[in-house]
């Protein structure tokens, strides 16, 4: 039942080798992996304006210059992303490109950032988005958080399915977006320019302000470039485009880029000559297409696609999440189970675990993660600046043809991201601290895991100068809680194992029972010993494992092998369970984490 | 660390020859066993008014007579329950009167009602109790739910602990509410002979009132007779009692008979001349508490008291319970495991399951459980009932001396309690319908579990006519997932068993790593026969699944039996497990439950 219920949910198991099937064109993957990016435009113009604003309305102005300045960062992202595509085909990414050409050390920082940020995209998003369906049926307000768990659960079995099958669904809502922006820009600025907008609604460039200073401007600038989380996505997804991976890859970035550039300032600059102030309940988007198309179909489509583009940027995170764990999974960081491919060839304990983790953000903050916002850029722009610090060092080190022009385009981008990161810690410290918590705790679960993996790796493997101690003979028990086939079954078994010394073992909790059990014993199997234990405590596991110690203790001494044989009846149907008090699996546990005891368990299987 | 925590909570185990010190004397009985009648109470007198308000006040005269009904009622109930605990001096109860007398069909339905009642006792009232206190501390209303919980799980503790050193605990509050009521009735009564009360407060007894008629009056008779709840808990619990345990029983129970009575009729009396009617928000003893003594300490002295004895009613829950349970585990209508002694000699199974379910009743509810008292009180009435026709049964077919006075005693009673409960499904069907659908379902359920137990002990009973098929010899597999210590340590094992053949079993999900492990293991263990198996679609469970069908087929024909080897290593800490693939037990689950294979697990302790 729970294994069609899967087949239902997710399909039919596919072969390792139908992996091609899954891969990406570049229509699908600019839509799959853009969603983050290009959503971050619902919200970065905003987030300038929300710092201009606490000078004064004089102040909106600053958001063009600004804006610039967010483009000069995404031109150098984009171009430093470029690069990191053709030079680490493979899907690069901050963790890989971090790891090998700064050290191991900031790799990890980069990637425990990235690994966290994408838990934060994944509940941010869907968090917005249900916000922006909830506004639109406010009736809809008080299940908030239960909308948002079910979208997370349906991202998360579409990503089950697999990359291919999602990106079909996921393809038209992001298409359908940037239709809707560019038509909103485009009649906008055709409303401008017919002189349909009064331009007395902004002040002109230049406008002198009182209070303004460069604090102000630099902070509006690291909130501006919020709207450049996701801009990676696509480097570290490389393997799932189509062949030649890379110079796909390079292009769906270079398109993505472009979009993002075009509706960012289009957005700023409608925003500006609008004269539009961010409100509380009303995002500037939404005021945005309420002065140009008023509240009929085009308003209700802007705000529909948009809901849906930020619930999709989720998405994102389990493109990203599980192949940035296989990295880490592989260099032995992480635990090895996010190294395996799921019936439908996606890193399914990857996807499940983002699932999970997003859904227990969402929870304790009852869908309120909006100003979780910085927090997550901050976790977007370190490893921004570690990559592009680590491609520094490779053209310094390498020094390929055209190198000096690579190494300029980097520096800049790492120079910008870095400014941009201590802008955030300086300017809202209050919400970003944290980041100095949990990447030094996932620092140091890397390490432990890292040690342990090796530890093990060192005692598993096989060396010739410590030769095993060879067996001599075995010595088994068999516990035994009555005169039953299970036991004959159990006790037959035991005797064709050829061993030096077959035992029976039985505990009883009144000593009366014991007696007479031992009498029965006599008559039914005179050939076995029966080793009969009062326990008054009224536990199984107690005297056995004593008389476990002391029969190990001797047979040690001739490199005897002791064996526990337990009988187990298995019942038909598995509400029968319950029926039965489980001391074999109890003793089972035990036996097998506690001492250091072979364990063997006979089955047998009720008919009815 | 979990074990030591249970040591601090429940204190050290006890050996089983310790159970005599358990035993409670008379005194430690009456308060452990009589809270829940007692504090009833609290609730009875209120339902009677709560009835006759519906006609106006004039009719409250009548509550004098119905009062005399339900005392009526109480004897017959004390009556019949003596005979009963001589009749029955190892544990009557309802269940065992009714199956030995009636047959197992009623006796089921008895104990099917019991058993419920018991979950409902414990949720009604610790709810009832938390209310008391939050109406005192209003601040505290918002945790209602949160302190009830508490509540049920400290009492659960108690009762693991033992039941005698609960009984310390819970012996003062019971004598203290008592004290207190009396108190109360004396002033009361001392005021009212001193004239201090006015006699217009209520209308004369014979006052003729308009509307009043018998299904009102019988309705009124049925929810006063609530107030008996819990007097069959003397009958169950008799192997508590110190010996001559059913000596001490009757005595306990007659003396907890007298209480009750006196209480009730003293507080249906007050509240009939103070001219009470129920309110909303304070019940009725609260009103005559304040009428006699003000609000001063004795009114809080009085309510303190009574939210302490209902809250420790639920303890009577606690002691029936698990004995009930034991008596129908033994007759295998319910899990085995209800039969096992705990640590501290209790039923610690049948405690916490008890616990477990009453907080399950208590958080859908919301703490709100009063209305469920209907319920409750019909779940009682139906094995009353029961239980008396049983005992009228036994009289006429036994005819010891001085038959024909018992049976009167025992027919009164069934009649009264028959009526009482025709009484409910006719005036509250609403409130009460739920017993037609869970008593049906619990029966079903006593009889599955009966049915498997029965198929169980016939399929593993010894018959000399059908012998074991006889081991010619042995077909080891051995998994292996690489070349490794932990495959080394369980092929020498295997080796050392002596078996016709020993068969390395190799799963691959990649074809050329499949032939580079085949050569690897030919240098390793040329004499150790390997088959490489390749799984296109990354099961191991499958492919190996299919090969143990295939060498069990064959080993079949010759009477070999197959056994399969796993290699586990075991990590040191707990936490090392999630970092590995927990192959080894999905392997020995799968095959022990859906394959009959014999499986041993090899374990290697990893030494850090």
């Amino acid at each position: 039942m729970p294994s069609s219920i899967k087949r239902f949910l997710i399909g039919r198991p596919l072969k390792s080798n139908e992996l091609g099937e899954q891969k990406l064109n570049k229509t699908k993957a600019l839509a799959i992996l853009s969603s983050d990016a290009l959503s971050s435009v619902a919200y970065g113009p905003e987030q300038i304006l929300l710092v201009l604003v606490t000078v004064g309305a004089a102040a909106f102005w600053y958001s063009l210059p600004i804006a610039i300045g967010v483009l000069v960062l995404l031109t150098a992202l984009i171009l430093s992303y470029r690069q990191i595509i053709f030079a680490y085909p493979h899907g690069g990414g901050a963790y890989v490109v971090s790891k090998e050409n700064l050290g191991i050390f900031p790799g990890l920082v980069a990637g425990g950032s990235l690994l966290v940020d994408y838990i934060l995209t994944v509940a941010v998003s869907v968090s917005a988005g249900t916000d922006a369906i909830t506004s639109a049926f406010p009736g809809l307000h008080a299940h908030n958080v239960a909308i948002a768990v079910i979208f997370v659960v349906l991202i998360t079995t579409l990503n089950l399915r697999g990359v291919t099958e999602s990106a079909s669904i996921l393809a038209y809502p992001v298409y359908l977006f940037v239709l809707a922006l560019f038509l909103l820009i485009g009649v906008g600025l055709y409303r401008i320019a017919a002189g349909d907008v009064s331009p007395a609604l902004h002040t002109p460039v230049g406008t002198p302000v009182a209070g303004i200073g460069l604090f102000l401007l630099l902070r509006a600038f690291a909130s501006g470039s919020s709207a450049l989380t996701g801009v990676e996505a696509i480097s570290n997804a490389i393997p799932n485009f189509k062949e030649p991976a890379p110079s796909n890859a390079a292009k769906t970035l270079i398109a993505m880029g472009a979009l993002l550039a075009l509706l960012f300032s289009g957005i700023v600059y409608l925003a500006y000559y609008y004269g539009i102030a961010p409100r509380e309940e009303v995002t500037v988007v939404s005021q945005i297409a309420e002065q140009t198309f008023g509240r009929g179909f085009m308003y209700f489509f802007i705000q529909g696609t948009t809901a849906l583009i930020l619930i999709l940027a989720a998405n994102t995170g389990y493109s990203a999440f599980p192949l940035l764990a296989v990295n880490l999974a592989k260099d032995k960081f992480i635990p090895r189970m996010f190294t395996i491919r799921g019936d439908r060839l996606g890193y399914s304990n990857g996807i499940l675990i983002l699932g999970l983790l997003s859904i227990a953000l969402i929870l304790p903050f009852k869908g309120r993660t909006e100003h979780l916002i910085p927090l997550y850029a901050v976790g977007v722009f370190i490893p921004f600046t570690l990559s592009q610090t680590g491609m520094m060092v490779k053209w310094i080190r390498e020094k390929p043809e055209g190198w000096i022009a690579k190494l300029i385009v980097n520096t800049a981008g790492a120079v910008i991201s870095f400014t941009v990161t201590i802008m955030f810690f300086l300017t809202k410290f209050g919400q970003v601290w944290t980041v100095l918590v949990f990447l030094p705790v996932i620092l140091y679960m890397f390490h432990r895991i890292r040690k342990h993996y090796r530890a093990v790796g060192e005692q598993l493997r096989l060396t010739p100068s410590e030769p095993a101690v060879p067996i001599e003979g075995n010595v088994i028990l068999v516990p035994v809680a009555g005169l039953t086939r299970v036991v004959e079954n159990s006790l037959n078994y035991a005797k064709s194992l050829g061993a030096y010394q077959v035992i029976a073992v039985h505990v009883s909790f009144e000593r009366e029972e014991n007696e007479q059990f031992e009498q029965e014993w006599k008559r039914w199997q005179p050939d076995v010993r029966l080793v009969s234990l009062y326990s008054p405590y009224r536990s199984i596991i107690q005297p056995l494992t004593k008389l476990i110690d002391t029969v190990q203790h001797k047979a040690s001494e001739s490199n005897y092998q002791v064996t526990v044989v337990i009988p187990q009846f298995i019942p038909k149907k598995g509400w029968h369970n319950v029926l039965h008090n489980q001391s074999s699996l109890l003793i089972r546990a035990h036996l097998l984490y506690r001492r250091n005891v072979i364990v063997t368990t006979v089955p047998y299987h009720l008919k009815k």
